[in-house]
């Protein structure tokens, strides 16, 4: 493990997120901070977590990491690594995933963009070899 | 100081938070998280420091503590204690206040609900009295 970081930051880390389990691969915690006005939820993935590329259409979403090590990638372009403190602006209409390292837990707060026919088309997995090739 | 926070968090601290210092008692520090899709800045505040009272006309607001000790207070009632974790979520047309404690920096993200013809309405400062009624 590359820190200290377990999954337990700031932010309730919540239960399992079974409502997209089918959306991840690997364990993945959801808890909701806010249900009104913006939804707002905090995401732990336990190491090699990561969701599948996935599309916001409408709406965006802005990603606070608040611990651990991760990444973030668009389709066509290299993948940026996430630290805490970092900021993830996720335009609509763009095909991403997001996920943890594979050596490390990795938290992150999810807001939620509103936008009038907001919905998120979910689409392939991150490839092992594409995942594998990442620190 | 109640504990080891010094204002420098999970996110950035930012410069003096010159453009709202008007409607502040005491020094507070801004950093935008984001401009784009949903306003979202770090709001620092020194020990003793807390904003003026207001309203959040149209689209409220949603605070996520992030550090120190703090209060949140809507009109007519009890203040409330903050801590790292915490959520307020403040509807729109509530008068209400947010700061430090007097012996501890605090900071909290502060996710601004969209809405259209949004505003906010700076009201009196919170009295010295009230505030030092507070612990």
């Amino acid at each position: 493990m590359s820190d200290t970081f377990k999954g337990d930051g700031i932010f309730p880390k919540g239960p399992l997120n079974e409502a997209y389990a089918a959306y991840f691969t690997g364990t993945s915690y959801l808890e909701m901070l806010s249900t009104e006005g913006v939804y707002i939820g905090n995401v732990t993935f336990e190491p090699g977590c990561r969701n599948f590329w996935h599309i916001h259409h409408k709406g965006g979403q802005i990603l606070l990491v608040t611990g651990g090590r991760g990444w973030y990638q668009e389709a066509g372009k290299p993948a940026r690594e996430l630290r805490p403190g970092d900021v993830v602006n996720i335009a609509p209409e763009t095909k991403h995933w997001h996920g943890a390292a594979k050596d490390s837990w990795f938290a992150h707060v999810a807001v939620e963009v509103p936008a009038e026919g907001k919905s998120n088309e979910w689409l392939e997995p991150v490839s092992d070899e594409e995942y594998d090739a990442l620190g």
